[in-house]
């Protein structure tokens, strides 16, 4: 990692456990690809749940996230949703660059991702075992956490686990 | 582009209606750009305006979003968020490819952004002229519209410009 610019505070425990709170409770997230065929950055909106400290995603081959990391594993999640009206920079806010990990579909992982998605997201039962829709783990790298205009922190992928 | 898979309809006039209204009702948006560090997709949180059809930003030159497309100007927009409970995948939203375009900050067209920009955002005058500000215009070059489960729309500039 580059030397951290003066505008990005030490990283304290507070930081830590903000972090790791936004992960916990998001529902759902945007997700940036690379879009294989114009090597533009892509963002879309997807379902999450958190296991171990790792964000995992239902997704649809047929889907151009999916198309995404299937052909480059590098991803980014944003998490923290600005909850109503106000100004929604002053709301906290998480970038985490992941690499994507398919879930095999057979095997006890996937039966136990099956079943915490499913209490989580109680809808995705309508697609949740469609021959087109995997796991993905997206594992941590690093993340960029913005508590609120002027209070950013760098993290790496041990603030997060705790 | 590619050709279409069977799972997109063709765009017709109410999936262009919808991604017209998506673009001129954001107030903010995610952002993904590449991280010139890691080469990663990135994804962070921005107001937006929209002029002539064209989702305008102001951006810090000291954020991870202006240093990326700073290096290179492919980014996009992801602009529909969900309004309160319920599933956020049935909520329309859009993403936008786009390429980034620094507007000068002399001139009658700062000098006009900067005026609707503060309409639509005046909390943002506590930063507005600080000298690492400045607007990037994010051109569409194509976007993706997801009207909800299995209403997927590929549309054109075009499309958007009405």
């Amino acid at each position: 990692m580059a030397d951290k610019p003066a505008v990005i505070r030490d990283t304290d425990n507070e930081a830590r456990e903000l972090a790791r709170t936004l992960l916990a409770q998001a529902r759902y997230a945007s997700i940036g690809v690379i879009d294989p065929e114009t090597g533009f950055p892509s963002v879309s909106r997807i379902l999450v749940i958190t296991d171990k400290a790792t964000p995992v995603i239902l997704a649809s081959r047929l889907s151009a996230h999916t198309q995404g990391i299937l052909n480059d594993p590098r991803c980014s999640l944003l998490v923290g949703e600005p909850a109503g009206k106000g100004d929604p920079l002053v709301h906290p806010r998480m970038t985490v660059q992941c690499l994507a990990q398919q879930v095999e579909r057979d095997g006890e992982e996937h039966a136990s991702l099956r079943e915490r998605f499913l209490e989580r997201h109680p809808k995705s039962k309508l697609y949740i075992d469609f021959p087109d829709f995997s796991f993905f783990r997206l594992v941590p790298q690093k993340a960029a956490l913005n508590g609120g205009f002027g209070k950013a922190f760098w993290l790496m992928p041990d603030d997060l686990a705790g």
